[in-house]
């Protein structure tokens, strides 16, 4: 066993012996240390700034672009509101102890289905450091612990931030050791956590693609596949024209970073002539590329051809690829080919049309009519999500609190056998 | 690409396919694919018992045991019956289409988060036929295609019975390769099954420790780990002698086959000398052979030497390992460190001791003053289960229909944007 190996075991076990401690605890004691942590980020702000800083000067150095540099700086202000999100957390309700489901068997066992911490959650992320505070807080919610790996690029950053947060556990019911930073700055320490099946329960990557496939790929803890997003949006022959337009802008361009915009356009060739003169020349003023084919392309000088790679592509940035297609299901067909299932939009007034597009269609959301930026936590009114799952098991879709629980059987008799 | 490799990959995208038709296929649609499924079984049932001899002839000439032989063997009497398992999962409802939650969001936009069917299922399981039948209907019912990977020893009944049950399926609306064997015989198929992610949605492994282990280790594919059982019967120093007798005596010898069979017995030594000697003699008198460690030993002289292997053992053989322990929470501690978190009991009539024991053990289900062999589907209800989760990903416990399906987010709109 190597060190590394060796280190993240050792945090590993601590923390599956903190999520022992921590499952029991009421709700009280879980928001009155979130309440803790909140005002520990607060209250040492000045030293989160200033390990930011190096993460900060490390990236220009590196020549990191100035976006990315935006989502890794810190200030007091945005700690602040980083502290705010924490205390949001802690209005939310305590998904631990719901009775799922219950009866009283035949037989007069009284039998109940009880929802309980998952255990132990591995967080493998990218990019700013807020996440780990979010993580550690819903964590600590649902009754699990936390084992966070951030990226290198925000070490000094969660470094600290990870200290202040165990800081303010201390003087808590909560187990310091339930929210935890996996040791070492390698790759090496990625493996070892996916590789300590039976310490930790589940691994949550959140990032890009090739995170998410390298953890789908090699882990032997369970993992949620979350947030890749090639989400389409199908413009039905029956569509209202001005609806259709509305969507497509929004779901193409109100943020084009984010997993559930729109990356893919589909348009019923009944509603071609009236629709994609004037939704080619509004997502041109809207700066955005259009990727087409042929029969696209006819409609619009400006349509570059689009090849077989753009109709995988999550671009998550001012593209999108646009197809013709003869009927609704072939932009079905078509979206069970490329899509990573995770939201697909039509716009139409024909019932059945919808009906059948809903049916077909196998991805975690379907807007009829709406916006696929729709797909989030926030707008489902789970109050804050850990990812969107865009698998089928476990959890599909915006992950609130429930859904970062297991359950557990309670069966009570007298004395009752078979 | 091998052949072998071409052609599970081929039987596996027929299944996607399958699936994508019969996923939005109605409840009466389903049942009536699932009546002629039993209906064929019994008109066919010579051919299928002429296929099961070959299977059992062989299995005599490699020495397989009266036991298995047994368990192998098929009937027309015994597919009478398997045939009207089949029609008590008609009678069960639908899981598809459930609305699990649902709310109009404040901007007025229908959110309904519905019950799907996974997709395809892979089920690699071992022994007898009978579970080809299982779990082809359960997969029918929830909407689910179905790729069997039986064991070698059936194959010819196997075969046989999925060559009946397409046949009665190629006069429905369900297609016929929503019901398919995988090809080979080899452990390569089994292999390719596991690494076809993207094709198959999800495996359940049904049969021993090593073949689950297999499959958890090497798949790409998601995996719901079932029925590895080292479950616990823990006597509390509160506990009534002769419910306690009852539910160890239950627990251990009703069936010592089954993964709800109680594999060790702990002892609070507050009871040791009311209760052990009982329990020792009453084993010994239901042919059960005691592992005990020297706190237990000094009860009874035909109690066998405990060593540390015992602890982690599923004996599922007239077996026990017994242990005495100075509290309830030693006896936590214990099961934390050598169950497989299938089930656990305790008998006990404090209030304060059942409420620590079932907060603080972690298993899929946590029996009070009842026998382990509770944990079942159709114990609790369920009507039939497909496999028992031992895993807190997706179904934890007995797994029924719903735990046969995923969900989708199905979100209606009047042309909502952000």
């Amino acid at each position: 066993m190597t060190d590394i190996e060796r280190d993240v075991r050792e945090v590993a076990e601590r923390a599956r012996d903190a999520a022992a401690d921590l499952a029991p605890l009421s709700r009280a004691a879980k928001d009155a240390a979130l309440l803790a942590v909140a005002d520990a980020l607060v209250a040492r702000a000045e030293e989160i700034v200033a390990a930011n800083s190096e993460d900060v000067a490390k990236a220009r150095e590196n020549g990191t672009g100035e976006a990315m540099i935006d989502r890794l700086t810190l200030t007091a202000e945005r700690i602040g509101a980083i502290a705010g999100a924490v205390r949001e957390v802690v209005e939310l309700p305590d998904p631990v102890g719901e009775v799922v489901r219950g009866q009283t068997l035949p037989n007069g066992l009284e039998m109940r289905q009880v929802r309980v911490p998952l255990g132990v959650i591995g967080i493998i992320y990218e990019g700013r450091p807020n996440v780990t505070v979010d993580a550690a807080a819903l964590c600590l919610k649902s009754g699990n612990a936390a084992l966070l790996r951030g990226s290198s690029s925000a070490y000094s950053s969660n470094t600290v931030i990870i200290d202040v947060i165990r800081g303010a556990l201390a003087g808590t019911e909560v187990p310091v050791d339930a929210v935890q930073l996996v040791p070492g700055l390698s790759r090496d320490s990625v493996k070892h956590l996916m590789r300590a099946r039976g310490l930790v329960d589940v691994l949550i990557p959140r990032g890009g693609a090739a995170l998410i496939q390298t953890v789908v790929n090699e882990s032997t803890v369970p993992v949620i596949e979350t947030g890749s997003g090639n989400c389409h949006v199908y413009i039905d022959e029956a569509a209202d024209v001005e609806r259709a337009l509305a969507i497509t802008l929004n779901s193409k361009t109100h943020r084009v970073s984010v997993c559930n915009s729109a990356e893919t356009l589909l348009v019923h060739a009944g509603i071609a002539e009236a629709f994609l003169p004037k939704a080619l020349a509004a997502l041109r003023d809207a700066g955005v590329t259009v990727h087409g084919d042929d029969r696209v392309r006819s409609y619009d000088d400006s349509v570059v051809a689009a090849t077989e790679d753009d109709w995988g592509t999550e671009y998550l940035s001012h593209d999108i690829a646009a197809r013709v297609v003869d009927s609704l299901d072939e932009a079905v067909v078509h979206i069970r080919t490329y899509s990573s299932a995770h939201t697909e939009a039509i716009v139409t007034d024909s019932q059945t049309a919808a009906r059948r597009f809903v049916a077909r269609v196998d991805s975690a959301a379907v807007m009829v009519n709406a916006s696929t930026r729709f797909t989030d936590g926030g707008e489902f009114g789970f109050g804050a999500e850990i990812g969107i799952s865009t698998q089928k098991l476990h959890a599909r879709g915006p992950m609130g609190l429930p859904e970062m629980t297991s359950t557990k059987y309670v069966v009570t008799g007298e004395g009752h056998v078979r």
